[in-house]
């Protein structure tokens, strides 16, 4: 079991000593020290804070980043993103799957919920790389009756591992027919896994299921028994009060997309109401073709100041923000992480206090949310492993290359 | 006359070279690299485009940053923001300014439109650092007469140097009474100076505005004779379409500062009706206790998402916010700068292609806008004088010592 000991570091405003034992902080504290370590790290001028926790995105669609920007949802998704999804094959989804995980380490991300095509590739990428990831496998009526039960099946005989584990991916309402949603729903159950799906994203899905069904979408999706505290849905954005009130009963854990959100007019959150309900929020990015990185620290400021610009100053401190963005999407993932204290799974960022942008540093935390960017992480751990130090990340210029290769046909 | 020569550099999309003599561009195409130059910069990788013009902030506020957030307008400013400025002495405005000056290099800006105190100790920052920037002279009545009849004097005697201009800078209509802001737009007239002043940033600002004068805050500033071409006013939020067409036939550039609106609960910049209108409007950071950095990449993508958010996904193209960010910050201020091309004046960021955030790279503006951090800048010229090379800036720790020491009567 390898250890790490991460000398005199900045953690919650005191000065300590941490140590890791394999993928566990185990011990943190004056006497930290004590022992020899096979990593030594010296903490000086830096902070430890927890990482992120991407509560949905696309990874592989890192490829079509500023494919298609600016233009009507309609003619954006039918003309250009969809067309030129058509051409993606597993062999882009790994290059692209590297190049979002790149990304995601410099930006401070350990862990991503994924729902995407060719998830082999995306786990593979994952595992080499060694960040965690909740894979989704995605269901869509139009998959066909062969390859729903392939991806039956996969979910069955398929093992977690230390770092990647599976979701049951029904799409959305409007692609997953009621049976098929029943029959996720079911699977996610027997297999303890976590049901990640779109939810109430825009006008257009409430319109049309309420033409459907003869009501909305949350109250569709409680009606044929797919909401629990395993659910994660993305957006969430058009509910009512009531509807709230329904996924606080359920434990349903809502993910918050703001720049995704924002780009693509879907609509706004509604922090207020949410926060006030007490359900379990967490933060994502979205895809690349919608945001178009994924940089969870600057979607804490899009999230915070969206929030009081639609509410008021005091609405979404940074202590809130902060919490959807690592906590709270660790555990909604069943992660025993999102903080640096004894026990926890070892994942942690240090951050270069001696960065400008941190500077008169006051309140970290806020500075953290407002003022840094990612030239402010100097090192990246992720399960007791270190992905990132000094700023650079093995293999960086061979995923760069591989990526722009396999992007050649989208020129 | 130093000249820099830059080899095989990306320009709007094709490979070349450029030659720059002293403060301007002077050649750009294959022809460039014929003579030797006293610094050569190989270009390979990089792509070059313009710098930032920060349209509205108060630099040496980085000493405030974060130092209270999250609360309502009232309390932060007169329990927190205006107790903490009572304690600010010029040394502290000098270790500010030059804090905000290293932010402002690192993530590639180059002038800023400043309205503080002490101004004597911002120029002597930004002349010493080697940025650009339009410095007010602050007007308010609570100033007094003697202070006030120094300011004139200071306006009347200063001799604008290659870097540095003053601005006019009656604070607000709602601190500075008729005859006083009458005086000012005479003498920024009499002297070709801008006229800089915050407009139309709160509803309450425009309630007061009507039960003190019974008319809006555009209304009353045209009807004292204050509106023209020579003045750039920041915020403009609470604006009807009569206002915004008023603003437009005097010629006035607006400022939008999202980040500050959005963080303050200020209200939607009309983005939209403006562009409709024809006005020209820049972008800016505001001051780093309401924002709370000075990043305009951010701040670009902060007003395109937020313009997208009010209005529909067409709102405000990467070209469009671009040009706020630039060109329309540059002319509003004189400067003959903020595009690339021959006899413009020599600022110019170099941008890394090979970072991951650029990659695939389909189309470079959107890439810049939508999904780049300051870690992408490379180099950071201004007015022919490299200022940032491969990440450095000269100074960066003493700078950062000296403001965390100017801090602690804070802490």
């Amino acid at each position: 079991m390898k250890s790490i000991l991460i000398r005199n570091i900045l953690l919650n405003g005191k000065n300590t000593h941490i140590r890791i034992e394999g993928n566990r902080f185990s011990e943190i504290g004056d006497s930290a020290d004590r022992q020899p370590a096979d990593t030594v790290i010296d903490g000086e001028g830096k902070a430890i804070i927890s990482p992120f926790y991407n509560g949905h995105t696309h990874a592989a669609m890192t490829l079509l980043r500023g494919y298609a920007d600016d233009m009507p949802l309609f003619e954006w998704l039918h003309n250009h993103i969809w067309v030129a999804e058509a051409k993606i094959t597993p062999r882009d989804v790994y290059a692209g799957s590297r190049l979002a995980i790149l990304e995601m380490i410099k930006s401070g991300t350990v862990f991503f919920s994924d729902m995407y095509w060719d998830i082999e590739e995306t786990i593979r990428a994952a595992e080499e790389m060694g960040i965690r990831a909740a894979i989704g496998v995605t269901f869509m009526d139009r998959l066909g009756e062969e390859k729903i039960r392939r991806n039956f099946e996969f979910l069955r005989q398929w093992e977690s591992s230390e770092l990647v584990r599976l979701t049951v991916a029904p799409h959305a309402i409007y692609t997953v027919n009621k049976t098929l949603l029943a029959q996720c729903a079911e699977i996610a159950r027997e297999l303890n896994l976590v049901l990640h799906i779109h939810l109430s994203e825009t006008e257009q899905e409430v319109r049309d299921c309420v033409s459907a069904h003869g009501t909305t979408p949350v109250r569709w999706l409680d009606s044929i028994g797919v909401l629990g505290a395993n659910v994660v849905a993305a957006h969430a954005i058009h509910v009512d009060d009531e509807e709230i009130a329904i996924l606080k009963e359920r434990g349903v854990t809502l993910v918050h997309n703001p720049a995704s959100n924002m780009k693509l007019s879907s609509g706004c959150f509604r922090t207020k109401e949410m926060l006030q309900s007490g359900c379990r929020i967490a933060l994502g990015t979205d895809g690349c073709s919608s945001n178009n990185n994924l940089d969870m620290r600057e979607s804490m400021k899009f999230a915070s100041l969206l929030a009081k610009c639609s509410y008021s100053p005091e609405t979404l401190t940074v202590q809130e923000i902060y919490q959807w963005a690592t906590v709270n999407g660790a555990e909604a993932f069943g992660l025993n992480a999102g903080t640096i204290a004894e026990g926890k799974l070892a994942d942690a960022l240090l951050i270069d206090l001696n960065n400008e942008r941190l500077v008169p540093g006051y309140h970290l935390l806020s500075d953290w949310v407002y003022a840094a960017d990612s030239r402010c992480i100097d090192t990246v751990i992720c399960n007791g492993r270190i992905l990132m130090q000094n700023g650079r990340v093995e293999n960086g210029e061979e995923i760069i290359f591989e990526a722009r290769k396999v992007c050649e046909k989208w020129r």
